[in-house]
């Protein structure tokens, strides 16, 4: 049966966020990436597919959290109608929009990677991966980062999109929110601070990571009560978010 | 005076690699990258600016190195046909490829950073930037690596790409021919090898870091003598390259 001309527009017009807000959907293409999201047990709400389409077979958390989706047949002139790429897919994924809200006190407890205007989808995407190798307990997004539903931010997670618990918020104020701030160091990168070879080990903190131009905004820069240095050698005046994320969090989950 | 035809369409030339080998030379264009690779004190060929192009203050080491290249000038409509990107920067440079082979016995002492077939010139740049903070000793790329050359290699590096000493080379025969594999350990990064937290102080070693795609080819995988693992606490399948070599550097250099 042929997809509707306008179900197809529906889907074209997801490309845009003001779209995916207006509806409250996203879509993702690809084998890859829809086969990580369906593999981490993501809960999509339609799938398209052509025939040509290999799914991948189902991972056994995959098979017990969700019934097993199945997709609308398309072809593939409906498939290039739909797809936001000069080269459609065999493959398109729509998932629901949630923004979890930061609960108070969330902070608190546990490790939280807090991204402060981070504007690039694929370094948020990197990070919600790295979130995810070291098992960090939730990523806050500030409200000017970028999209996490943008296909370039789910790619670059490489299926850590569906395992990380995110959160959209006001973060300055959510940081100055933080019930006992001695307990819950905030943790920013500085060149002058304290070296993160020597950081204690650290049940509860938040590590502030700041836009790739500016670094942290001033109110967030404000709620910093741990200035750490990655100890430079050479002559680079900087490294960048990612990387600066993934070294601190190594250090932290450190054995000692 | 105005600049010739045929030397705006010689500059356009350069975006590719093609003509980048054919005539030795490369570009770059945009303030910021010119001025890092004039402050790092880059020997470029040429300038070409546009009045409104504001030269950044000569470092103490960059005037020590090299005489003050003075711009041409160029109207706004001739860096619109030099220029490789639809709007043009005010200042563009040409600088000579060179690419220095690897002496023998190089690797056999000091950190070397060797790149096993890195496709994308973005994370080639980042890696760069990486080799530099830790000031490694050296970056060697195997010969499918992204160019060297590529202007989003050198934007990705930060101005690094002046700064680090690079080599193009037969990875896999380079590693073969290390005098002491014994003293000088090849480092690669596996899922299940000895712990990156429990490495000790390596004077000399060299960390091999594969493909985004497919890891290290077998040629030079073959040749690792250390397998090497970040701990992963949670779900995320991998790292990035950049990610992973920072951590491995970040290691390597800790004081014990």
């Amino acid at each position: 049966m042929p997809i509707a001309k306008a179900q197809l527009q529906h889907l074209r017009a997801l490309r845009e966020k003001k779209h995916r807000e207006a509806l409250g959907l996203f879509v993702v293409e690809g084998e890859k990436v829809v086969g990580e999201l369906l593999a981490a047990g993501f809960p999509f709400e339609e799938l398209y597919a052509t025939e040509n389409w290999n799914r991948p077979p189902a991972s056994a958390g995959a098979a017990a959290n969700a019934p097993r989706l199945r997709p609308i047949t398309a072809t593939a002139d409906e498939m290039a109608r739909a797809s936001h790429f000069p080269t459609p897919s065999t493959v398109l994924a729509v998932g629901r929009i949630s923004r979890e809200p930061l609960a108070a006190g969330a902070l608190d407890r546990g490790l939280t990677l807090a991204l402060d205007g981070v504007q690039d989808p694929g370094n948020v995407g990197t990070l919600l991966r790295i979130a995810d190798w070291f098992a960090l307990d939730r990523v806050v997004l500030s409200l000017d980062c970028a999209d996490l539903f943008h296909q370039k931010t789910i790619n670059a997670s490489m299926g850590s999109f569906a395992r990380v618990r995110t959160h959209t918020a006001d973060l300055a104020a959510a940081l100055a929110g933080l019930a006992v701030p001695a307990s819950t160091p905030v943790l920013g990168c500085v060149l002058d601070g304290e070296s993160v070879h020597t950081l204690p080990a650290l049940r509860d903190a938040v590590i502030v990571i700041g836009s790739e131009g500016r670094g942290l905004s001033p109110a967030v820069a404000a709620q910093v009560t741990r200035r750490v240095t990655i100890p430079r050698l050479g002559g680079a005046e900087s490294l960048n978010a990612a990387v600066a994320a993934a070294i601190v969090c190594d250090n932290l989950r450190r054995p000692r």
